[in-house]
């Protein structure tokens, strides 16, 4: 484990609402953060899908931290702004979240997401939420 | 009550999320719906403050549900997209999300949102959230 | 006229993209900055209504200068990024494109547009489009 | 030339901002379509690169006609909505808007656009704006 991987993992312990969700923190290499989230009907929308706002906050989750990865050194991350298209019911075993550095600069980063609902029959992966955020770099006080 | 309202809060009850981040509906009008949801440590993001996704998925519910008070008759909404800025950190003792309908068409509703922080001390409210989103008319199968 | 007035009116004449649209500075006042766009076929779409992307020029430049009315002395605006609802098609004698400041701190500001239709019979303006937008403030090299 | 991208080129020669801006139809295949837009002051911002609005525009139409290639018999393209993240200015001799589907369905599609720059040096093409759009398909009156 590096020590970016370190520093995520241990920010990632530091989210209320991660362990609430039951995400887990899945990969961390340069650009690129994978959470996963099992599904659960404590996430349900009034359908038994996974609801929106939980897709959402897995896949902000890997993308910020995905945004972690080519920041400045010791700097934090905040999310600006997010944009998610939803694709098709979230309907799944566990779902991939996956966030990707598009390009990072000083102050802002763009990141793209997408969330992956893998079947317990172990058919191809589906798009479930697709992502397009801006993330600020800070330094912390 | 009315029978819209009605509607909304036994949907609002089947939404397994709603109860795991402590949310509860507040207000149902013609065009407009809010939520509340109390601060708790399980809804943080690493810094203590309320995590984006929590704060989204109150105010995609509300946006949602405002948008169901001006559907076809019998109809359901899902969310197609939505877009979230994040003004200021979200601190404070409860939050009020508010989803109104700026138009709302046959097939799609545009509607906006924002979550207001609500302080121990009675300070005005401050803008933590703002939403622009795109609700889908469904008829239920 | 103000000095920020007078400094928005001679940015507003350096932008190209103006002119070519017809496009006017029509307002600035400390928060909101409209412009005003008149129909021309040279700005359709396929169907002859006004482009989308015209709309958003117009509505865009009005949020970029509403930020500006609010920044830090001597910074320039960026567009970081923007979402725009289409609500309805752009068929009008002429537009109003309406920027408005709802948050600008040291770095970034959101800002809300909206675009409003006025037809030739004098009926009430109706919304064609909704914007949500990050402005970035940068200071001039 | 297939039917469809006959089609989708006496469409786009009906768009008479794409004539205003100068943009060309470049590429029309399954699931993507793609812009050129030359340079020119006509379409700058006040520092002289081109106007968001502009490199908007451009993209908007691919990510239609994208859309389109993917759409039902004798459908129609709207835009719903856009969002774009602006990655670096727009300096160039030349750009390309590229749209690409990510999921077609009966009533919206959702597609992505990137816009590059490609500068007279031959130098890689650079990102300069990339977009996450809702298109509706309609049927014709």
């Amino acid at each position: 484990m590096t020590d970016l991987h370190q520093r995520i993992a241990s920010s990632f312990k530091a989210q209320g609402l991660m362990a609430t969700l039951g995400a887990r923190l899945a990969l961390v290499q340069d650009g690129e953060v994978r959470i996963e989230l099992p599904f659960s009907a404590a996430l349900s929308q009034q359908h038994g899908y996974v609801h929106a706002g939980a897709i959402t906050s897995v896949v902000d989750s890997a993308c910020g931290y995905a945004a972690l990865t080519r920041g400045p050194a010791g700097c934090e991350v905040v999310t600006a702004e997010f944009k998610t298209n939803f694709v098709r019911p979230a309907i799944g075993e566990r779902f991939i979240a996956v966030g990707r550095v598009v390009n990072a600069g000083r102050q802002l980063a763009v990141v793209t997401g997408e969330v992956l609902a893998h079947t317990a029959d172990g058919a191809e992966p589906k798009l479930v939420a697709l992502m397009q955020a801006t993330m600020v770099y800070v330094q912390p006080r």
